[in-house]
């Protein structure tokens, strides 16, 4: 039996979630951009589900760009700043995902001026970002919630140094943030923050990989590089995944029934795993606002180590994120976060779900207490 | 009850393709790029599903790049031309999908001279191919099998001419090659024909939406845009979806069982449509070497008058590809294939699969036959 706590990587799927998508590859086997009736009535469902989603999260349906993921919103967002004749400059946040911060390259490439923000403990100091804004700026990259020790920006904030700056200037400057670990998860408030783009995945929420959202304020801020077939308004194009689109909505609502029960349920279950574990000595990198869901800790064992040994007892955490473990370059995050590289190298990320059951996190607390006392 | 003659847009994912994915979903929840041992579970079943696909195309594991579609795919091939310091050439046929053609406005941007085939009746000519060939030559694109007539390529003399003109100059010439309707419906023959790198869909052959491949005969050729969590070889970022690769792959193998019994039918069936519509007057927009699933005909009705009524009488045609209905731009493919604008403006698409029952086939021929008698 395994005893999960890397939910932050990826979310088994809901019983929910796979039967509606079952359902729906079913009873909607058509291709929504198809002029005949079945096309039609997927494209209805198709309508219908952006409107749910749209509703669910507070926005407009016609700012939902539905995507194959986190990865590819980042990617739309990111890459079409290649339109721009001229480079400009980018600023973007130290403690970013893979995901953002592989375009760096490309953007020096091109001529583009990259800042870099620091992020004390994981969080970006809005007066840092104000110091960076040029007139040649064109988009603001900082994550909604840290995927590694889930530190919650103040993005409204971070906006609102965006937006009076902006007032100086000609041009609109996108403020991007990745929102994966944000979703059903904290207060997201998409409308209210100032945020103009936002990425999402499903996976994350016990919805199906491969399905992932763009927040758009407005669609006029970004033109993807292809329109492609000119799906989900041109910004998107491919046939639309129907069936992910409607498991995604699916598990969305889910996660957002009974909300603050859940939110509340998590909380003390984090702050208990907070406080054991800080009482067997293990330093704790998820300071201040941080999301109940996400626990960064250091103790006295090399990263691989720690989490080979409660691998072998039965719990599966992470020693870095999922991605990073592919690329195994660039900035450890905990170590850009100013935690020193003793710590960065001795840091583990216990992620937790809705599903997570007290007695996972007892045990699991219990196997590092028998790490702890058998160093 | 809809009489399904649209398998081209899209085909209904198969029970075995459902079953799959819901099987892996349950099975396989983790991160493949986890390291814990529900990861390394993961990661070895989407080694091992690798192989498989690989092994059903006869092609290397390494040369398969699982995507989000086939427009991702293409995506990739192009938006990696733009690490070029400087601009160069790129040769593409008229007749390629939306998401090949979508392209040019962003390359001509960034100063690329795009030169266009012309593709007689659906096939381009090699000797135009190599009468387009210059030095700063990065990438030539000609689809497989055309989407909207079936025309199969030469793909085979188009790589050799490519071949020979390279051993004059330095740097490699990408022979990119769009093959969604060719994947298990034609010979494909990906590692004799010289393409270098094609793209794949598995909702095209009842695998699930929002899944495809690149194949790359050498990963060295391609450089996207960003890494970003570095799965795939870095070549598409994104936690991999495991369910839905391991479904395509099922459907694959599923599509290539009793593949020349398959085809058979397929042709008769094919040959039959062809007949008895041509009897009723109505011109054949697939000549010569072209796929049986794919018919495209010119009624005496404008396309969507036409089709309409097909509808109404319950048979699902395509009056376009799927993708053209969201762009309705551009210039219309049969027209580009030399047919005249009469007939492009009355031309529609019956595109059958191996589930095309002959029974559906004799009311779709009588629904034609009620419609064209009724002028």
């Amino acid at each position: 039996m395994l005893n999960y706590f890397d939910y932050a990587a990826t979310s088994p799927m809901s019983p929910r979630a796979i039967s509606s998508f079952v359902k729906c590859a079913e009873s909607y086997p058509f291709n929504p951009s198809s002029i005949h009736k079945g096309g039609l009535k997927a494209h209805k469902k198709l309508d219908e589900t952006r409107e749910r989603t749209a509703s669910i999260l507070r926005i407009k349906p016609e700012q939902v760009v539905f995507t194959s993921g986190a990865t590819e919103a980042i990617n739309i967002v990111f890459s079409s700043l290649l339109w721009h004749k001229t480079p400009g400059k980018v600023i973007i946040s130290r403690i970013e995902h893979d995901a953002v911060r592989s375009f760096i390259p490309l953007l020096k490439e091109k001529g583009w001026k990259v800042a870099m923000l620091k992020a004390k403990r994981g969080f970006v100091d809005p007066e840092d970002v104000k110091r960076e804004l040029t007139e040649d700026t064109r988009l603001v990259a900082v994550m909604n919630v840290n995927n590694v020790n889930g530190a919650i920006q103040d993005t409204h904030k971070i906006a609102a140094v965006i937006r009076e700056f902006e007032k100086s200037i000609k041009h609109k400057i996108i403020f991007f943030s990745d929102s994966v670990q944000a979703l059903a998860k904290t207060g997201l408030d998409l409308d209210g923050s100032g945020v103009d783009a936002a990425s999402f995945s499903a996976h994350k929420i016990s919805g199906p990989r491969g399905v992932g959202m763009l927040y758009i304020r407005n669609k006029n801020l970004i033109r993807p590089l292809s329109a492609a077939g000119g799906q989900e308004s041109a910004i998107r194009g491919g046939t639309e995944n129907l069936a992910g689109i409607v498991s995604f909505s699916e598990a969305l609502e889910e996660a957002y029934e009974n909300r603050d029960e859940k939110e509340k349920r998590i909380i003390t279950l984090s702050e208990r795993i907070k406080d054991e574990l800080s009482a067997l000595g293990l330093e704790i990198n998820s300071e201040g606002l941080t999301s109940p869901y996400i626990i960064n800790v250091s103790s006295p064992l090399p990263s691989e180590v720690f989490s080979r040994m409660l691998d072998d007892k039965g719990y599966a955490i992470s020693s870095g994120s999922a991605c990073s473990n592919n690329a195994k370059k660039g900035e450890n995050i905990i170590e850009a976060m100013g935690y020193g590289n003793r710590r960065a190298e001795s840091s583990v990320r216990i992620s937790l779900s809705d599903y997570t059951e007290e007695g996972e996190v007892d045990g699991l607390i219990n196997a590092i207490k028998e790490i702890i006392h058998g160093i």
